[in-house]
């Protein structure tokens, strides 16, 4: 909030509404500590958000040092602007960690996902091995999601989180007599009064006021749920994997993590659990980033309030959750050996797709599948495969007409289709350079992309703001 | 469903691996009526999902017309690229009906945004009069929403839906081994089966199978939230603007629509009143979506099957909330005579922002908030707004020191701010062509659009799987 | 709404406003199939409601047989009194289906605690082997919230599901005018009328009308989220449990359940996955529900309308859930085998807490420590447990400081604490009666129970009116 | 956590397994300031929980007080007991300030819906003015809400919030070990012991442990999501009547209070903000909690995880909404002026239907509805209701056809039904005392109420921890 109000201090300045120096002064008073989080937080109580008292505090702070620009402090301005500007901001930052934490991920998964490019394992559906897959492909699943929540977080940073800014009622008509008032040029200097904080800040500037156009917020929200959901299913599958029965990976070891004094024995799975709870919540708190779009009037008696508290447990889980997942996917130890066991444990079923088909090539589909059973009912029994079909085969007296050996299709190896080339292709994805949204994708509003200014002479502030992003 | 297996079946005929007719006789045998829709109901349980019998029953009727070409339904193909599949194309379009009528609301509201471009009315602000807005700018924030979802619902579209095709676990290896055994050119001729099916049905193949990375239906269920978050934005204006004591607009009529038999004096925002209802439930049913990205294994148990419902839910709710927006959009009268009443509610009220500025250069903050609050006061007694004032400065005794005359300050018509400008834009966005998400946006897996091959050869089947779009 | 219309009209005649028979005449021309429910949701589009429609039609088919009684249908009564009535009726019977499978389920998982009262089984916490606990234990916690799903369900159906009567607006008045002009006894015949209606569809009359007042449908909904919730609980360690490589419990076969054709060896745990899918999507559904108590006015625009979809999927998947969860307790069957191998996975790491108290006891916490990691180790690299403690204890030089022989503390069974009371408890409380609600127990609101009437000639009919429920 | 720590070691001591003054030792400790809350947020991540830390952090600080005191720290415990027995404490003391301030709502709002009883006023529905209610009526429904809401909190406090203890899975088998080797009493001391740590805690001891069953912060979810509920409703309609529009009512003053710097017309509803705001979220939090109840094995992997957050977000918000909503309550001002005046609004309109009906008794009910139609429209048209309706009877040449005087149906105090019954039955009903929820209510598990003990001796400490409830 003491962003804003200097940048607007400064934008107003460089209109010449407001004398120069405002800004600083705004910025050092709020640097000096003279503002209390909690008693912003009760005060803030009376107006139904903590602006009010907020800027009767900030400009008592300037004023205690310099009278004269306590006078244009917060001028021409409103409650929502700094709120909703601040909170850009705060969420511009958390998006920045939460990218490079997901860029992170997407380098750890891919490097999981060559590595494992070729181990068979065994896929699981419905909870029940199914057909063979890979380590990799497993693995590139993961890195999709993580690369599409990449992408996404990569494209809202790219387009810029929009500077709020419209005044009591949305048509900046404080602010619009304020510049004139001073002499500023144009039909509207407020237009350009918006580009100019926004340049600041590193904000986009929206094309109209969004006070009670909530796609900034809602569509935050929906990024973060995914990325969320993203993790969440990183993590759920770590947890299926690490079970104590099926034990093909293990988290990454840290000092004391994990471990219970109590039992020895456990390494509790801590990073995935924290993760998994992480991907319950998020999506939930955006669902009311989401219904906040539909609110009454030119600013709402509830819906705008009830945003802060779930965006900052949105930004602030999905967050956690991608560092939290990136210590997990660069730790992730594959037990190739546990592995290849439970590969082997249901003996010819994993391959009885392609038995089946292969028969029924030979046979037709009844024959192939009352063979395929009875193979696989043998390897249940603790028959070698090989053998349990070959019997299989020689029960049902149809030995001679198939046109295979039958120790040729029960490699799970031997039955893997496209999972190495789909691992590449996920691979190469998250190696090419990000997309770029450009000024024509599907943007919350037609923003100007932050620091895209129509006039030169501001290039050099933009430029210099754009330095502390 | 039908199509999807009729498309399989020809594209596996293309690729030699299936005899050319099978594709029409599963579409023959879908469109005869045997398939019966509670039936399918029943009986999916006991696979907990409709995909089993739906085949076992498809099947039949292929063979009754054709033994032979029976032998190849649903080949080497699985529940859930069936299911998912037939999904994407519901929702594709869902997406085209809801897209056009989502431009027939930008087109309606930019008219109606221009018409009142320069119409003052007075903006709330937590359900209080705050300070001039226009009735233009009011619908230029309900055009910008319905622009946000139009843009929104047309990426989508552009950059297609995709196809759902993994085989039993995401490999695509049944499908290898098929065409493989069929001589099928290449190593992975099973990656061209899925251009070639994507192609057919007007979806876009992706990057790797989806069966468990849920993006594009995450995705979804994110537009479509928004989409009806944005309507649902309009309608509870609408509602605000209709109330009894506020009268400002008035739903188009229709015989006996909204009308009351025992209350004739009522006519029911009806239209308003649907697209609330919708849009209090489409968020919170595509939280389920959100929330199913988060799911064990190559294929879970649950997660997945607990799409269904709520997708379609969103698709029904949000589609016809957009088709009922447009006929509200067309049709919604302002009355310009009930606008102007109201905006004279508070007199000198809603200009005292105003009022407060231009004295507070004059006279610093402190006096102009007294004489604001008398003058205010005054109006709120009856005295007009003007002689108000003047009875206000002349009690304070500074009646010679402001620089305005004080009727110039009370026009709402004279603090409109950026208000024109900004309906401008609004409109001039909607009039705009659409922004081209182009193969660079960030899109829910690096898919290939539909219909855009490697294979020359393939241009005019897919062309031709276009008309029907 | 034809059951509701009918009792309204037979109990206006009771009062003498309206003749009798007209009940009838309702009653039949509801069966007649003259009301086609596609045309009923096609024209409530014109009200935002079906009843306007509904009504309409329904007296033009009372009027085809009867002319003079058609003159009295819906008589002083309005749409929310007819829908929300109607929805009762149709949610108790629902309540009565599923109240019904709830106590099949007890019954199931109460003979299966008992069965396995004293088998013991790895408990596993954050997926990992912990201690020990029994398979009764765990099947204990599936029963006490099939128990706690039961007693509130059932408290819902004792209280009585409340009909709704307000006329327009909540007070009655035109039922009032009604009755009192057909010369009804008392100051206020039209609460006597309430509590009439109520009485012969088997619904409570609630202390005051709930068009705005939507604790009922509210806590309905709180409810069906916890019931289902309570299965989603069962069904996941079922999932969990049927896992290749756990195995410790089957899903009941029938024939071709879960089967798939392709894989012959699989057989998925469809039961346990339609439950966990109603599951996923029950409490979202329910979410709806609680938030359309917050809604403006004496009848909202949206909130109400808002109610009716999800309340109808809550009914439906919850009772559907509760059907399919029967047939899984009911059927499912322990492979014990499996459980005492799954229990000896660890070796001595199951006991690891009991053997670090019991060694802290005697050398004090760290040496304790010590040997269990020691001990645990050993048996991790496949040395029997017993063997493996006296290898550890011997190599830390305190063999003769332990104060119990290592094998008495080595076997899960000796350490289950309560976990056969606990059973014993969990049974008990299935078997008991049903908790007595009382009149005085948390109520939606202060309803008259169904059928207790302050006027004792009514009762007769009113218990006609419960027989049918 | 320090209590829980403190009332377990006060419990073992009891039963003699710990030296008597652990409990002090440990409060002592706990109370000293060196358990820092950032630090154990930090730490908290190694373990997936707070507790870990924690008990490693308060043995320490025990240690440097009493060593030997600190061998007894946390004995035989779990982190889920700690987590889960502080949380239901935390919950139990906001629970108590909730239903305090429902208490004050409740006397609040049945003084003015007393006050209010018979001032007529009109009753709105889908957002226009339909028929008369009383100003009493609508806050009966208000205080209805809050009625249910106070029951249920105080049918929570009355049947006690359990107690968690299970030991590491639920089984107790710690510390039953303990207590046996102490040489307490019993089969099944642990039993007992948690009957006493129970019974300190002023805490219910639940039937089974409940790390698993998760019904009790389910329905702590559904109860607060209730009141939630309840007051946003309050709050939904102050919003609307208080509309500058409306003004039929205005919010409490307090200095500075809702005012805006620059704009002193207004005043903002801002306590009926806070609470809109509150009701917004709250639901949706307890959504997490409705959820978390389907969590895999004896232990989750992150449902339990995700609880903590929205657990605490539910109670601060709902017991701040109630707070605020108690003020509002109390303070709230009705305009009777404005009141009336609204009434006035639609001339005929708002009696129309009871016009309608009389009308159709004397003239059927196509002529009734054609002169009502034309009376509305003379009303509408600035003609006084009375004469307006001998105008349409006249033009109609029925005049002298119907029953009554056209005066004596026109005014809305004579169309009122029940409102005056209904209110005194709201009032009657916040004036009674608590139903008694009894130990046979529907209870979240079969709990023990707290202090219900079944051993004479305990009694005592029960009754000192009652003291401090």
């Amino acid at each position: 909030m003491v962003e804003f109000e200097g940048a607007l201090a400064d934008a107003q300045a460089e209109l010449g509404a407001v004398p120069h120096g405002v800004g600083d002064a705004v910025r050092a008073a709020g640097a000096g500590g003279g503002l209390d989080p909690v008693a912003l937080a009760r005060r803030g109580r009376e107006a139904a958000n903590p602006v009010v008292f907020f800027v009767s505090r900030l400009t008592e702070l300037v004023a205690a040092a310099d009278p004269e620009a306590a006078r244009y402090v917060h001028a021409a301005s409103t409650s929502q602007d700094v709120l909703d500007s601040a909170a850009m901001l705060v969420a511009r930052r958390a998006l920045e960690l939460l990218h490079g934490d997901l860029g992170r991920i997407r380098t750890a998964l891919a490097a999981l996902a060559r590595a494992h490019r070729d181990t068979p394992a065994a896929a699981r559906t419905l909870t029940q091995h199914a057909v063979p897959t890979t380590v990799g492909l497993r693995a590139a699943g993961w890195l999709t999601l993580a690369s599409d929540a990449h992408d996404r977080v990569g494209a809202l940073l790219a387009r810029g989180l929009p500077v709020s800014m419209g005044g009591a009622a949305g048509t900046l008509a404080a602010y619009h007599d304020q510049l004139r008032t001073a002499g500023a040029a144009g039909d509207h200097p407020e237009l350009r009064l918006v580009e100019l904080v926004a340049g600041r800040l590193g904000l986009a500037a929206p094309e109209v006021p969004w006070h009670a156009v909530r796609t900034p917020v809602a569509e935050l929200g929906a990024v973060l749920s995914l990325a969320a959901g993203a993790l969440g299913k990183f993590a759920a599958d770590v947890l299926v994997l690490t079970r104590t029965e099926i034990g093909e990976v293990v988290e990454p070891a840290a000092a004391g993590r994990g471990r219970s004094s109590a039992m020895p024995q456990k390494r509790n799975p801590v990073l995935s659990t924290l993760v998994a709870s992480a991907a319950r919540q998020v999506p939930v708190y955006a669902l009311v980033l989401q219904q906040s779009v539909v609110a009454e009037d030119e600013r709402s008696a509830g819906a705008w309030h009830a945003e802060w508290e779930p965006l900052r447990q949105c930004l602030r889980l999905t967050g956690g959750a991608a560092h939290t997942a990136a210590e997990l996917a660069e730790g992730l130890a594959v037990s190739v050996d546990r592995v290849r066991a439970n590969t082997a444990l249901t003996g010819a079923g994993l391959v009885a797709e392609r038995l089946s088909v292969a028969l029924a090539a030979d046979l037709g589909r009844t024959r192939a599948k009352e063979i395929v059973t009875r193979a696989v009912r043998g390897t249940e029994d603790g028959i070698p495969p090989v053998e349990a079909l070959r019997l299989a085969l020689a029960e049902a007296g149809c030995a001679d007409e198939v046109s295979f050996a039958p120790g040729e299709l029960l490699d799970p190896a031997g039955y893997l289709g496209a999972a190495g080339p789909l691992v590449d292709r996920a691979v190469r994805r998250a190696a090419a350079p990000p997309p770029d949204p450009g000024p024509a994708g599907p943007v919350p509003h037609e923003q100007h992309p932050p620091h895209v200014s129509e006039h030169d002479e501001d290039d050099e502030d933009s430029e210099t703001a754009d330095d502390d992003q």
